[in-house]
């Protein structure tokens, strides 16, 4: 029997799909990171390159407010560009829908995403609208240019044996409404870049538990956890502070010699948000603490 | 009752949705043209940024050979950036698919996508892979950033009262199969804005019909179109060629002046690829033949 994607699972494929294409002999980051990122030359800022779909009863449902559903379609990509330190500029809007849905609901859509391009910066390039059959999921595509500057470029791969691991917010529990209004963390990775760079950062859009490995293994690192410390949203269990998707807090390392001064400077900057040590990078050949789930597309 | 897509049409509800957005205040091309252009400053090329979708049972059968498919995903950029005069560089790749879909199926997309990227140039940089619910049609998007020197650049818009209209290559039929199998036409772009830059140009996806009004409203012109003239596939009939979608032909415009030396030179250079003559951009006060249907994705 032919072996299907939900048996290979989303890494597999991603892996094997990718070794097919011609690629960047030498890129700055290709796929694997939060972003592509591009050279445009001596003097000019780095360009970062995202693709980001959300296709609905998987990532959002019809019965959504149109409003936040657009929201959330910029405020994943903007939170991509944020996980490498840079800041978003042209978005390309793909939108594939059934024939029958109302106008003012997909008005609705894009009123909600120049809500989130006002917000946190970014034009409206071009795109596409199509149609889906009746009865499929309709699926809103963004794709969008990014820029940072070559010094506050963070990546997942700089993370050594002995940096503290942090997140900044509270962890779990998205699904009851904080995945369609969340505040990507433009600033904060605005502010963490210029005052403490992290060895490495990304953001958490499938969990802890899924994407701290991702982070571990870009690095050549190994990672203890202290579960203790782990900040969850109020209401919700360990497991779903590890497990659930769609956090969309930075999670990020950081040499130790750093921490204290930063510890201190971020509470002043950012007093509502809380920025903490949940671990320790270690060496790739220590035993790694188990952990296990997180959201895979395919996986039901 | 609403007023649903299907009712308003693609250009109606593109126009209602890209005045809702932050724009560039200036942009050399937007929304609208084949590509967005991006101006990244002097001494260097232009950027490209075009997006693109292709939706099953919209766009491509599953039960069409997957290598094609992947090959039609990417070549349908490639021919935006010919159409402008530039040519590929960098591609986002997103597959949204069932999970029961076999690993195999999606690997030789994939090839397809590799085969058109290693014939007409552009590397993998990144994408995504998702699910789409059980029964929902699969999708595949593609975003991708090109490169074209700034006196090389063709828009829709700078066609004038007079020019000629011309085409490569023969219309109509693709649906039998040369949808899935076309050349973009990137080296007879290259040549042409080396040899006799057109005024405006643009490919042909949606079938003369509905592209030839766009060009000419694009550039303030009206037109006259020659209906012997128009270079038919064998087995079309005049509407077919007129109405089918799907050519990736070029559609251009140049001055009269350039039309007897370009046509020689053109036999020396694409001996296997007609050009040609098919009416003159006219003043926009003047009556428009009048062009019917095309391809508009919310209608059946």
């Amino acid at each position: 029997m032919k072996k299907t994607l939900q048996q290979l699972g989303e890494d597999a494929l991603i892996s094997r799909l990718i070794e097919k294409m011609p690629r960047d002999p030498d890129p700055l980051a290709g796929p694997g990171d939060d972003c592509a990122v591009v050279d445009q030359g001596k003097g000019r800022p780095l360009q970062l390159l995202k693709t980001d779909a959300m296709v609905e009863r998987v990532h959002f449902l019809a019965t959504a407010p149109p409003r936040k559903i657009g929201w959330k379609a910029i405020a994943r990509v903007t939170s991509d560009f944020a996980a490498m330190g840079g800041i978003p500029d042209r978005f390309l809007v793909t939108i594939a829908l059934p024939a029958h849905w109302p106008v003012a609901f997909v008005e609705s859509i894009y009123r909600g995403m120049a809500d989130c391009l006002k917000a946190f910066g970014g034009t409206l390039a071009g795109g596409e609208t199509t149609r889906v059959p009746e009865g499929s999921a309709a699926m809103i595509s963004i794709a969008a240019t990014g820029l940072v500057d070559r010094n506050h470029l963070v990546l997942r791969s700089g993370g050594r044996p002995g940096d503290l691991i942090l997140v900044t917010g509270k962890l779990g529990g998205s699904i009851t409404g904080k995945h369609l209004t969340f505040t990507p963390r433009q600033a904060e990775s605005r502010w963490l870049v210029q005052h403490a760079k992290p060895s490495a950062m990304m953001d958490l859009s499938d969990g802890l538990a899924k994407d701290l490995p991702r982070l571990a293994k870009a690095s050549g690192c190994g990672f203890a956890l202290d579960s203790n410390s782990i900040p969850k949203t109020r209401g919700c269990t360990l497991d779903q502070a590890i497990e659930d998707g769609e956090d969309f807090e930075l999670l990020l390392t950081l040499s130790p010699k750093k921490w204290p001064q930063l510890s201190a400077n971020w509470k002043a900057a950012f007093p509502k948000l809380s920025l903490t040590v949940i671990g320790q990078l270690t060496d790739a050949s220590d035993k790694q603490i188990a952990l296990t789930g997180g959201w895979d597309p395919f996986s039901k």
